[in-house]
């Protein structure tokens, strides 16, 4: 598949390189079709989101099958790479291997495993949070990194040390083992309200190996502040989510309101804003085509 | 299923009913669990929305496995009835059969079937709209009404001679003939851009039987006239996808146009009102209630 | 749903009784069907068997979402009750509690857990088996039980003491702590060649609740005797997939080996046989009665 | 996917060689491994199989996703390449391009089509087949190559003019048209008794392009002749789930006539023999590998 190893490619070259990238966390193939055509440079194929629009909790109540199902869904959906959340790996060393087989396989450019325990939770859930030892996360990198087809897929390991309310060495000691390990790129996740943890990170880090962050708690960092600081990607892993939720909530009080729904057409995007979303287009076009 | 069983009976009252009756479309189980917390008497698992959420045109490029899981899915979320837009019924009487099978099975508590050819396309398309004949429509109403296991599922038959540009009469005649077929219900469909057509319609019906209508391409009509023109559900097929869409490339545009998203927190919900909507407090209560 | 609450209902006297009931081992719908058609008076819907014919180990690579899905189509398939093997419960109560909700909904009749580590490894594989604690699985009990929709559905706990290499005193204190908490039966296993730790089990057990036994390791039990010692129902797991795999094995070699098919044919049902088992009769009689 | 690419450059050469090769029909992942460990060229994913093994009939019953899930699980299970049978194309044009957008992209080497309308009914039935116009399949194949991404991908065009009735120089002109639409190969199909009509096709049709056969309904035929005649490719399309409903109809009336299934183990493989097809070693490696 050309295509997909492009894909690969292009995100492998921005985890190489030094200039700061956007991630749009998406939740279906709608959400991630809207984020490339809004000049996103990847797709983060949420857990959050994917188990949020299935109305289900974020602790490993969807499988990997609909996390995948989902994600390769957003990869037909738009040539910017993938960047699949597969939580703690959905088991253990068997899961991990099977995993990237499936993955790689549907399109998608990486996946991004934590150091957590299976089932997972969700790192801002109001719960004690657990890691699992670096040894065996580290196995699961080495084995996540073997399993892979093509060279240009990546590994991202997702620390969250400072999450289950581990030290700041922990953190570093861990991302360095991860590295070691094989990872293509770190992911180091806060849950503080500040970007001051996150900033001593990066500090410490020194630009060692590539990094990934994720401001949802702490959304006044500056994402040039975190371009010198040596990060690669920064993730807005939910706010596309949080905006629909928000926006559904809103008409559906409008709709019951008002005895019509005239007035409610200006707030929204056409019917035919939302063909040309689904590639009407496309089908004209080879209508045009290939009938006669 | 008691629940469904309740569901079931739910809706069969509201279409036997006098009083007009709100539907909500929705595209995925996050809608539909809004929808129901938003007041809405029922849940319209629209094609259109599963489709778009999926980024492919709404012309059976998803099958019934996909509308089917997706249409279940929202069965789960909420107590409110679901209402599956079940395009010709995915093919012929067999496929009818089948999908009646499935959806009554995975807890929808009414599908909707029109008269169009399978593979259909979305009645707003600029492209050619075909009707089948009245006898195979009928024959897939017949084989529908037998299919169903429990005696308060529905069957909405869905008339589609105006998009096609097909005569009043036709309509009329069609939407007799189902009504005399089995069908619970008639769903009218318009795509003009007053409501005239409509209201000629309705008012040559007369009552006869209960009526659905789908006001999205002429949203000036006042429900309360719908009401006193014997209509039982008006169904806002589209407008939640419609303000999540627009809703999303505001906030994408946004998150671009800034250096960081401090100042968009305003604009969207809380990640705690999405842990909500996906329930997260039902686990806790749960581990309460079980965890020693 | 009628049909669903009889069998359920079916299922619940059978392991009320004091007749042995005899249960089929199956992989997929097909399986199903003939061993409904076979006389069988229920069916296991068989991780390993599921687990093999999609070619992947037993051991928690597929996820709930094949198994579940696998279930319902044997559930549709055949008018007998379905028991669905659902190992360890897919993760922790929540999962249990998701996994309950969705198999009542999809029509299976009964559920089983195991009381060992998610993700699992068969019972019989060449690796070190671990059981949880007496009170986690409790707990996953108490949540199966409390997350039934219905009267009749039921839940049955597997015990695994034995093939973990713990003591029988150890499974007989886990399995009457397993009855206190609402088990409807318990499982007994072992991968003992003969069937004295069954049996010794079955002797202390003493009929003081519903038993379910599965002689893979151990065919040479005469079902009568079980009957004796309290047994309800016997399952004969995975005999169907392996004369499957095996008339597979020979009929591939075969056409390999011979320059045509001619003498094969009466090795192998008609392809008229497969078509009664596809129900392809039933479409017959639907056109009759309805196309005109 | 370099493997992906490999299997279909195998299949590729295959077409354009002059040696008769080996297809096995296959109705899971499971028969799909034992067919390549039985040194068949290839898989044939069959509609018929996977139809029968979900217990519905031959007539578009599953949806084009039930059929593509299927053959990528078969795909992931063999290093051989696979030929997706997919019916009519499941719909029109855009169904055709969607397909073929997503069996390559699952790991399918050849997609087959068929010139009969849809939803389709199984060739061999007892009902009228109907065949769509030369010029709407023409159209069908030109889509189906313009959608391929790689180079190697093959389009199998299947005639069924034999099938519905029509001549032998009907079957001709639809071949000829096709493969000047492009198909890499025809299929050709008889429900025949003998093999007088395929004969006489093959040599009428003199070696013009790479053809395909299906003995199903005239086994006797020689595959040195068929090799003589032009033939690249005889799928034996049901032989094995033949068999294996076979074996089950008579271990599951085995095990209901015998108190103990003692006397059975003979006629069956081992359990041991399951797992290796499922690829437990394949796990035990990995843990040697990479668990400390």
């Amino acid at each position: 598949m050309s295509i997909n190893i492009n894909k690969n490619k292009n995100l492998k070259n921005i985890l190489q390189g030094t200039k700061i990238h956007l991630v749009a966390g998406c939740h279906d193939a709608l959400s991630a079709k809207i984020a490339g055509e809004s000049g996103f440079d990847a797709i983060w194929a949420s857990g959050l989101g994917i188990s949020a629009v299935n109305a289900v909790p974020d602790m490993s109540i969807l499988t990997m099958r609909e996390m995948l199902d989902s994600a390769a869904a957003m990869a037909m959906a738009t040539d910017i790479p993938i960047i699949a959340d597969c939580d703690a790996g959905f088991g253990n060393i068997h899961n991990v291997a099977w995993m990237v087989k499936n993955y790689e396989q549907r399109g998608v450019s990486a996946v991004c495993i934590e150091d957590k325990t299976h089932p997972k939770i969700n790192s801002f859930a109001d719960k004690t949070q657990y890691c699992v030892s670096i040894k065996e996360f580290v196995e699961k990198i080495k084995v996540a990194k073997f399993s892979q087809q093509s060279e240009d897929f990546s590994i991202i390991a997702r620390c969250e040390s400072l999450i289950a309310g581990l030290s700041m060495q922990e953190a570093l000691d861990r991302c360095h083992a991860y590295v070691e390990a094989g990872a293509d790129a770190v992911l180091i996740h806060s849950k503080q309200k500040t970007a001051d943890e996150i900033i001593a990170f990066l500090e410490s880090w020194n630009k060692r190996a590539p990094v990934v962050v994720v401001p949802t708690t702490y959304p006044q960092i500056n994402r040039h502040l975190l371009q010198e600081l040596g990060v690669q990607l920064v993730i807005y892993a939910n706010q596309a989510l949080r905006a629909a939720a928000g926006s559904m909530q809103k008409i559906f009080a409008d709709i019951r309101g008002n005895d019509s729904t005239e007035m409610l057409e200006s707030d929204i995007v056409s019917v035919k804003k939302i063909f040309e979303l689904q590639g009407v287009h496309q089908t004209k076009d080879l209508e045009e085509q290939f009938i006669q």
